[in-house]
């Protein structure tokens, strides 16, 4: 039984306390968060204890934690945790700093601990099946990845301002996603982008509706667009066109019914919310990494994944800045 | 090249001329018609003479006949045109009255002409390509047809009360697509149906609204359903299940654009009007027609094709009336 | 807090103590199971206690039963439960005789308990969403349902020679569906079938591949289908054709991956295993019965739905044994 | 009566030949070729007289000219058919030299004539839907379009040679259609690609698979992705945002059919041959031209439209070689 420490008792981290509930020989031992009522509605749900973060990392009875806190309290947990040898499941992003990230590297490589950084699209049934047909040869070499994303509706202002801009906060995803697809390192990077979906985003230094074009030593290409808006639910598709055919991920649906009448077919919007639409995908996340920790094997996204993803975010906002693309590595 | 007469210049005339525009190795040599002004009109078009039927079929210049005129005067065209050693293609049905088709069918054999009955369905690239499917053992061994036939809008009642009933008229040609598709014979036919779109048909003593359910001597299954309404378009549906899968054809759309908002995902209507839906559909049947005459083939479907699904409609309408399956043959 | 208590700890039973979980307000008290080693293990992973089902029903502490047993055991379980003033979740079918199924009505009737009966398909989203919006009027007056439901695969034949036949055992669940969508009862029923999946279904009297034809008081239609087999997955189709248009309920997929090459264009198999397939319809279905309880209304669907798909069933068994149509009410 | 004049009997000459056999109101007066033999031909079938281009140009009884010869040819038949005032459709590109496409303006000014540029997919009835839609505000304003084209295989090297390259030869289709849907002139391009499907390709200095970032004063955003190579067909696919939803047109099918196996359900490839594909496109192209000159109103797209592409194309080719975004107007 792999005892699990939950720190953060927000919205993601239910998630991943629930997501628990469904991975055989894992549970959740207990519970820290800065608000004690958080943590004691989550102890409540799962019968875990409260403590404190600090008395998580130090308790022998605790195997792993699962970091769901403020992205800036992010590396002194990662830093304890890693020295205490607990295995880390670190949500996005590991830090805004690619330099931080290094250095939780290093720290996380000299105490051997597994760290899984949660880019839980990976684990989408969807995404996962054309990654392992890729994989499989089922469309050959890859040449071109289109990756779509939108969200149904801006977040706050007020968020926007602290969230290290559209590509680090939003894209950075997708930047995950398009190495997961090429299968090969990106080393270069083209941005674009405005705020056309709320004028008060431009006002605060950020863009609501970009795109992005990375390229890859042989030549592949992937393409990335984002916005803040879609009316029909939250748009998330992935394309990758091999030299022997195209693989594609189609939006889910809130349920399968048509109605048909004068003006035509129509079917159900996308599923509007990201807990809806990425359920299977956080338990698939889950479970990976308590196999991960079982078998000793690296988990897939690890630490150095969270650190490629970041390095091409903020490349992508010197290409905003620049106007002119931007080389990595 | 096969010059061909055209008896019959309404739509359906026109319509057989417009194909053999397409079809190499064919003409319009002559057309008839009871008024004057369609003859001219179709002359005007193709180029063909205008003659009467029975010049045409006298005509040594002519080598086959395009029976379009109405139904009651199939018979007389059909005996004379046979008699005169004409390739016929005679629209469905090739009569009202299954005792007259027999007879049709002995003078047609007796003088050795070929016949072919316009059952279009059988040439819709969709219906086609699922019959080549069976027939290559795609699906292995067929257990289960379903077909879906609606109009748009039902005709005038006018027209309801000397068509014969919707039987004989309208699930005829699901009639013909059963045999088609089932590859055997049908023993049995159960039919109901009501008058929901309009009381008037009913009072006009026939049905808007039906189905059928066909079994053949092995235990193969067809349903049918007919409707005289459909708001989104003319709804035409084939479902083929055998041992090894399933087939269908879905409905032709007006176009490929799908528009996406709150209200969801919505796409074009089905196609509204035969003309348009079974536009490839008459080509394909009129080139069948040409090469069976150039190569001396039996087309398919032939005149006994006729007469089979001739006796089906006999026997569903009988069904309808009695409340009981009927057998045949 | 709704205590439960579970009669029947197999694969149904499973099914409803894991919904419970998902129930606020509800909680599975107690199990029962004729084999020990299932009660506890059921016990084990709700932390509920082993009883026996009379225990269970002279329990003060239990408010309600669900009812997973084999089907010749309810009967005495419904009326024990009833007198108990149980309220009563029973799985389909209530009972093999029609007969018996009404005088469990006259005790649950006199007893005033509350009585679900475990159709859960009207619970699936799709086929739920279909409901709503025909009770809203979307598509007008229902004129024609067709019903298609095909297993993957057979049951073992000695599991086909106790299951009352084909339309008791698997077209039950579409009679059900058609009352639900037909809104009105049906009054005939013509049905016939064939044994086309394997000729031991056939030698031990019962058929694999069969259709019925419905019909109500006021003319609207309801064609079902069903079959022991398909290649492709666990086919769960509806459609529903109104005055003013049309509403289908397509299969769930495996996932939303299509691949594209030479070959055309390529998608998941339907989801293949009805406890995936309908996981989303025993939740709502449960929450439905807590909330009943809770508010002291009547379920839908209630026991005297339980018997009126019952006495279809017998009608379409009794139409394939006679050949003709059979009257209903 | 519009007679018309068809410079150039290729495969395009033809196409346009039989397009006007559709339209009511015009007529193939005259035909011209290099090659006596295919101007022969296509006379033979539309019963032209056969000429020269220059006699074509100086005949009184011809009123408009079709330019379906050589790219090199195109100027100066242009300022012939200019000077004696007839109406010009001419094929894509009207040169490869904006410099010299300008100078056609002046010409086609001078002269007063109607000016239609052949993109001919302006005119797909899925794409003219588009963007009657984005025009009728049904998505409200446009903020970000995706283009994505993919030949089915690769022109011979010998064509690549010569074809001005990628961007001018292929992807200029896809600069008119973001123009035709942005709403909104492009001032910034940025273009990268690689040689993945033929290495031949890239020795000749060219690129077989590219994208395109195109933006707007408005900060409007367009990304098109080509490809030479497609196994699945002619993929062919647009997909416009706005404020208030989504636009798509998808890829059109061989057919309509759809088979489910073990293996899933897979449906046709898409139309693999342009012609077919855009069969209607080009007949909707001939009417609107036929129209233009009937009615005396500037056809969309006109020769101004042919230089706004061709100057997207340069500076896409220019941002290839040079690696950073360019500049436009």
């Amino acid at each position: 039984m792999l005892n699990i420490g939950i720190l953060g008792c927000g919205r993601i981290g239910q998630v991943h306390a629930g997501s628990i509930a469904h991975v055989d020989g894992a549970s959740v031992a207990a519970v820290a968060d800065a608000f004690p009522e958080a943590a004691n509605a989550l102890a409540g749900k799962t019968g875990a204890s409260v403590m404190s973060a600090d008395e998580i990392i130090a308790s022998d009875g605790i195997d792993a934690i699962v970091i769901g806190t403020p992205t800036d309290t992010h590396f002194d947990l990662i830093q304890a945790g890693a020295k205490a040898g607990k295995a880390i499941f670190c949500e996005k992003p590991v830090d805004m700093s690619s330099d931080r990230i290094r250095q939780c590297i290093e720290t996380v490589d000299a105490h051997g601990v597994m760290f899984l950084t949660g880019f839980n699209r990976r684990f989408d049934p969807g995404f996962a099946a054309i990654q392992a047909r890729i994989a499989a040869g089922d469309i050959g070499n890859v040449e071109l990845v289109t990756i779509l994303s939108r969200d149904p509706s801006p977040p706050p202002v007020s968020y926007i301002k602290s969230s290290g801009g559209l590509f680090r906060d939003m894209m950075i995803h997708d930047f995950d996603m398009s190495r997961f697809l090429l299968g090969e390192e990106v080393v270069q990077v083209y941005a674009t982008g405005s705020a056309l979906v709320d004028p008060a985003i431009g006002e605060a230094g950020d863009v609501d509706t970009a795109v992005a074009v990375l390229t890859t030593a042989s030549g592949k290409i992937c393409q990335i667009s984002n916005s803040r808006r879609a009316t029909y639910g939250y748009d998330q598709r992935v394309e990758v066109h091999g030299a022997g055919g195209l693989l594609r991920a189609e939006n889910m649906r809130e349920n399968n019914v048509e109605i048909a009448t004068e003006q035509g077919f129509r079917s159900a919007p996308a599923q509007n919310f990201f807990l809806e639409r990425y359920a299977g995908a956080y338990v698939a996340e889950m479970k990976h990494f308590v196999e991960c920790v079982a078998s000793g094997t690296s988990p897939s996204p690890n630490i150095r994944d969270g650190l490629a993803a970041q390095m091409i975010a903020d490349a992508a906002a010197q290409s905003l800045e620049t106007g002119v693309p931007v080389k990595l590595g």
